[in-house]
């Protein structure tokens, strides 16, 4: 079996490319390198399973995408589009047409948050159920793994079946989690096809040699008697989707079911879930000598009742449905909704709550909580992950923590290299040894500029946790002024280790340092280390480029590998990267990497610091020291419509331009531009009232415009 | 109190109009005529409880009217729109916005079908589940008076819980059914508004003077508490809700709750439903004396389980949830989800079922047969109102006929004028007896030269029937040569009356009529007029305009109400209507009406007839033969994804046109547009194979042009 070391996108991507004749697309967050990926190898004439190669056709817009994958389909081509949120909500017409017509096309979906109060890019279920009702069929992974196989059964079983599959896994976690998979040959993938139900879809196309009236107009006498005409196919789906699982268990070893069962066959209390949090709650099982389970949900709709009873220990008493989504004004979300009405007849307890909406982290304590409150009193509607002190439906975390594998947490600055220096060791890692690897990384909204936080994982058994990394043994921050702005040791391992990259003097250092900071390096013996990766990087040339470097110096230190085979290894990807830039660069390069455990400085801290980090005082102030998660309901009441006070960037001082802009009189012809040009609104236009204006100089008074509108007639515009 | 005799669209256009202040419309079937009535009435100067008049804007799609709304609302506006399905699912993405940032707009829904395997016009409640997710609190009126009312309690609860809602009734069935209704008066909703509530909401506007910051994007460290704030104001809407209600109950004496209960207090079996089913099934709990009762579902979200229980009598076993729509793939549709979750600590048996997908007519005997179902043995996932014979989830009916009212079919053809005539009958009826009226019109595919049906009732009791009328007594037939297509007078009344409109003569229209259909008019003794009404329209120079001489001649047959004072009636909407037109128009109009009666001749048959209606052999024959009701679920199994074979408007003999379109040689520029201008399709362009192309003579070969796509590389295009 061939392993690769990749994100979840690009396992379903690979798949979906086998598969797909056809791709209409339209990139959105976080399912964009899903399309990408497939245009490029398109572009690199990769061929699929049919020996040819994807064409791709971007469209004007998801509804574009949708609407020519549904084109598409009805002329007999096998075609697929990839989306997420409210790309997804601009299909949902053209997918009730693709379920009416019982067209096997297949939408692969990093599933992600709506824009509800604010837009979010991060991860939650919001966006597939709001398709639940479309007909289309809908397969859950739940990691990086299951995206590569659960997209080929999608596929398969979309042929048999003659309809249509919606494919998820979980935005930015599984979508952007870098992780050690095994993957299928094409070939095998192209044995599994059937060929009869491909030739009869085939044969269906609409074209002028094969005329026929399709879309059409019906009124009441016949649309319902058609629509039950369905039943059956609809029937047939959960064997077909267990067939095709089967067929991957026997070659892959694996053990897909349209409803897995995970845990003790005497379990009292089980949790259901869909998506990454199951590989959680598999580690906290396997952490616990308690009777608990879990059910994996992998084939969502159609919902097979007798699946999920066939899944669930006789000595099941409590179960508690997990949903990562809030369906304001419900009785209860989507899957426990299922749930409940699946199992009507058990005597069983059923309770739902909701977790990570927008990639909120859920870590084993959460998880622990809810067998905990099952053990003891099942309470309906609560969450897990957040303090509800309002409406008090939250659930206290307990105090598990599961630490089986090496950890490190990596603070960088957007487009500092940080993150595909950590993705480096994490490939490297994972394709060179026997260890299992993981890299998640967590980017603000700032993008270029912003802060990263790489949090890596390196094990000799299988990585599980799908939450961030929450005991490191070693941490790199690159930006010596985040000391400033927010604590990163809090969770450090005893005798970890902590690399600053800085060009300031060690005693400069040292006094940057927060009080607080300082006392967990001395209470846990935490070895310090000062990174002089830009005198390095300097040396050779390299002007600011420190990531490499820093890479190096982290596996010198880390010992995870042989340090010596880890370097041949980084020099080989130099080589790669480089090839076009010339042996030159290549050359420096690989001498600063041999030179970087040179360029390391041992801090020993033996002073007090008196340092302190400010409390914030608003939720904007928590927002910029990271603690929003600290943050709780009550914090929100008063924007709890997602209005907020304007004109807060001036609370974020970034220093992230070294230039200010004036305004120069003599120059100006009162265009107005300067105001959306300057990316600091340091110059603005602003509104007089009848009193400022007389108060004002001449000057300005010669830069003003009565305003016509009504609503400010009162009001003079300065520009 | 007032009443009006109008559809439901009009009855919530009314309410709605004085709510606005700004409409953003794309107006689609069955709701445009809302959209309609506001702009008209914005145009006539009308004014909302503001004192203003409606600014209405028609937008792009209604994605755009969506976004005009959102918009128009941020700015502190209150805004509406009307809308159905396609239409909704545009919506979606921006209704998510709303709820999210809770802001208090309107969305009015005649419920309609979703395009799946095909597109339908007619009524289901597909598109209100798929917005079942959006946050929006969800507003359901089972009748035009309702459509009313509960119009005002959307706006009303809207302003006071700062959330949007979505009210909705049945498409067609609601939206297009005339009903003498009350109202109440612009001034009385005007005192109920919430005035802080409305202020609050003002001060909210975002514009210049009052800037903020809105549509931010947020995190993972935030984004779950803040929709978990939200939780209050969702716990609060169904007392504001019900507050309303109570409102409007003082004043209009009704009895609207979140859930209303009606029959036995001592109930054993009950159903739950939404929309306009909701009388049909009072209608069969008023005819019997089981004890059966039935929840009829107002507020669908926030879906209130304290409120629901409240409702139910302690004596309740089992419980038959019917839902408009199918969601394939579900364990059950989104009601009975909803109800079983609510009452899943009950000892109660719940089962769900389906019923009048895309209009589909659900009969009092339907609805019997769900109470006997549940009294003996109750089935989960059944249907009602088809016969499902491949997987047997369809109940048979029961042979109950609920007879309470006078009942007219009235048989046109599109743009004939019977649909005015009907109405206007109804409203002549309505508008001035103490009687109750409802009208309710069929119209085929085929618009203007297609069948048009009238179901027409009067009663001296309220009218709840929502369903096709089953036992008329007065049928009328306005094209004779529809004796040769489909039966008409299965189901007249004894003694009932029986009036057909032609210039044949008496033996030849004898000569016509099916067996069958004398056998109908010999046993119940029905009375047969020949209306000579073309006759008189020519007369009195109207060319074919028949339609008012025949609505006279209804009135002066059925002894409804007295026939002068129908007249004098009549005369005065001829008066209003014409005013335009001249005295003279007026004046022959209304000599027309005074001497139909004098252009009535009955037509005694007792010779036999030989002519019998053919069978028909396939769904489309037994279209045409407006058979459809009576295709079973497995006469679709060969076409469920929607497609059938072309050409089938060769079968479809309407002569409707009374030229043909002829080629001619020399005037031909080879632009083909010929084939695209004959609405017949008498020319058109085709394929020629290259042995067809060898055979053909030189004039064809003169117009072919190879074909160059590869697909068809062996063919010519004659043109």
């Amino acid at each position: 079996m061939r392993t690769l070391t990749v994100d979840g996108n690009e396992a379903c991507s690979k798949t979906a490319y086998l598969f797909t004749e056809m791709a209409g697309i339209y990139p959105i967050t976080p399912s964009s390198t899903m399309a990408e990926h497939i245009d490029e190898w398109s572009n690199n004439d990769k061929l699929n399973i049919f020996n040819d190669k994807v064409k791709v056709v971007e469209m004007q817009s998801e509804a574009g995408a949708a609407g020519f994958v549904h084109g598409a389909l009805t002329s007999g081509v096998l075609a697929s589009t990839f989306t997420a949120s409210q790309g997804l909500l601009l299909m949902i017409p053209n997918m009730y047409k693709m379920a009416g017509e019982m067209l096997p096309g297949v939408i692969h979906v990093a599933a992600r948050s709506l824009s509800t109060h604010a837009l979010s890019i991060f991860g939650d279920h919001q966006d597939i159920y709001a398709c639940r009702s479309t007909g289309f069929c809908m397969l859950a992974s739940s990691s990086v793994q299951d995206a590569s196989y659960l997209a080929g059964v999608a596929h398969l079983s979309a042929i048999e079946a003659s309809l249509p599959f919606l494919h998820f896994f979980d935005g930015f976690r599984t979508s952007h989690e870098i992780n050690k998979i095994n993957v299928l040959e094409d070939d095998d993938y192209k044995k599994m096809i059937n060929k009869e139900a491909l030739d009869k879809f085939r044969k269906r196309a609409l074209n002028p040699l094969n005329p026929k009236t399709k879309g059409t107009n019906m009124n009441d006498d016949i649309y319902f008697q058609m629509t039950e005409a369905r039943n059956k196919d609809y029937e047939n789906v959960v064997n077909i989707v267990a067939k095709y699982m089967n067929k991957i268990n026997e070659l892959a070893g694996t053990n897909y079911k349209p409803f897995n069962y995970y845990g003790s066959k005497k379990a009292r209390n089980i949790i259901i879930a869909m998506g990454s949090i199951n590989e959680t709650i598999k580690e906290v099982i396997d952490n616990s000598n308690d009777e608990i389970g879990l059910i994996e949900v992998h084939l969502y709709r159609p919902f097979s009742k007798e699946y999920l009873l066939n899944e669930i220990p006789d000595t099941v008493e409590n179960i508690a449905v997990l949903d990562r989504t809030k369906e304001a004004g419900s009785t209860g979300e989507p899957l426990y909704l299922d749930v409940v009405a699946a199992l009507k007849d058990k005597d069983i307890n059923i309770v739902g709550g909701r977790y990570g909406l927008s990639s909120k982290n859920t870590t084993p304590a959460y998880i622990d909580s809810v067998y905990k409150m099952l053990n003891s009193k099942p309470v309906n509607n609560f969450t897990i992950g957040i303090e509800d002190d309002v409406t008090n439906k939250s659930l206290k975390p307990t105090d598990l923590k599961i630490n089986k594998h090496k950890e490190f947490l990596i603070f960088g600055f957007g487009s500092d290299g940080m993150v595909s220096a950590s993705k480096s060791i994490i490939k490297i890692v994972g394709n060179n040894t026997d260890k299992d690897v993981q890299g998640y990384f967590q980017y603000d909204s700032k993008k270029s500029g912003g802060i990263t936080i790489g949090h890596l994982r390196f094990s000799n058994t299988e990585i599980k946790s799908t939450y961030y990394v929450e005991n490191p043994e070693l941490i790199v921050l690159t930006k010596d002024t985040y000391f400033e702005q927010f604590n990163m040791l809090d969770n450090i391992k005893e005798n970890g280790i902590f690399i600053i990259c800085s060009e300031r003097k060690l005693e400069d250092i040292i006094n940057m340092i927060p009080k607080k900071t300082i006392d967990i390096i001395k209470n846990r013996k935490i070895k310090v280390f000062v990174s002089r990766a830009s005198e390095l990087a300097l040396k050779h040339n390299l002007r600011n480029k420190i990531s490499m470097i820093v890479e190096a110096q982290i596996m010198y230190l880390s010992n995870l590998i042989d340090y010596n085979e880890f370097l041949s290894y980084q020099e080989d990807a130099i080589k790669k990267q480089f090839s076009k830039k010339g042996k030159e660069i290549i050359d420096e390069n690989i001498k600063a990497i041999r030179e970087s455990s040179d360029y390391l400085e041992e801090l020993n801290i033996d002073t007090e610091s008196t340092v302190e980090l400010s409390d914030y005082k608003n939720v904007y102030e928590a927002l910029n020291a990271r603690c929003g998660n600290d943050l709780k309901v009550s914090d929100f009441l008063e924007f709890r419509d997602g209005t907020y006070e304007s004109g807060t960037s001036k609370l974020d001082k970034r220093m992230i331009s070294t230039t200010v802009p004036r305004w120069i009189n003599e120059n100006c012809i009162t265009c107005n531009q300067c105001s959306m040009v300057c990316p600091h609104s340091v110059i603005r236009p602003y509104l007089l009232s009848q009193e400022e204006y007389d108060n004002a100089p001449q000057m300005i008074k010669d830069r003003c415009i009565k305003m016509l509108n009504p609503l400010y007639k009162d009001y003079y515009f300065v520009i």
